[in-house]
């Protein structure tokens, strides 16, 4: 794990987020991308080396949908920037780590992204990225 | 916000979280620090330019306590290192942040801190800290 690449937060309204997140950080969002395949509309802000990603449901199964019905918006997951996201999801398996796709999929933000079950992490919902090539 | 300062997370049993968040991070905690005026006991681990603080409660009124009460175990709050912590408050009443502390208190590892109430930024509990001079 090299460094925190974004925590990842749950919203409901991803414009009027914008905007708040604008206000309370200080700072533009530098990117609006949407993923199809996890249902997501995002935001990203940069804050040091590491960023804050705003997610807003597409569609009604999503996950941030669900997440947002049962425990409102808030913090949704942290991710953590690896650089052979592989050998990582090797080595926490190992470690007994529940690992939720084996295959990376592809994320926002050219990212091969990894999720862990977060009854294995305390419940903290942990993301391996890695960059993808462009 | 010049960077994330770092992200707390509310857990039951200290001991056993330091252990899971030294596998899954891949390094030791570098410090333990009990906080009375906060009702905590904490474990600190560097990830890059930012830090994982797991949280336990040292009382049963600590406000992680009813945290974890009421939400489990998980992310309870993200911490923004500012450079002066007088006027950043200043700036976000301005902005119509709820500040929850105008009076910075000590919070662990050397630090001022304020809090602003999730209900103005998202359900996400937003710190603020600044460096205290040891």
């Amino acid at each position: 794990m090299r460094k925190i690449e974004h925590l990842g937060i749950a919203v409901k309204d991803l414009a009027a987020s914008r905007e708040l997140f604008t206000r309370l950080l200080g700072t533009e969002a530098y990117k609006e991308e949407s993923v199809e395949g996890e249902g997501v509309h995002t935001s990203f802000f940069r804050v040091g080396e590491t960023k804050v990603e705003l997610l807003e449901a597409s569609r009604e199964d999503s996950p941030i949908a669900k997440f947002t019905a049962k425990k409102g918006e808030g913090i949704h997951h942290i991710a953590f920037d690896v650089e052979d996201i592989h050998a990582e999801v090797a080595r926490l398996k190992a470690e007994g780590f529940e690992v939720l796709n084996e295959t990376p999929k592809e994320g926002a933000d050219n990212k091969w992204v990894v999720f862990l079950h977060p009854r294995s992490t305390n419940g903290v919902l942990v993301e391996l990225c890695q960059e993808r090539p462009a």
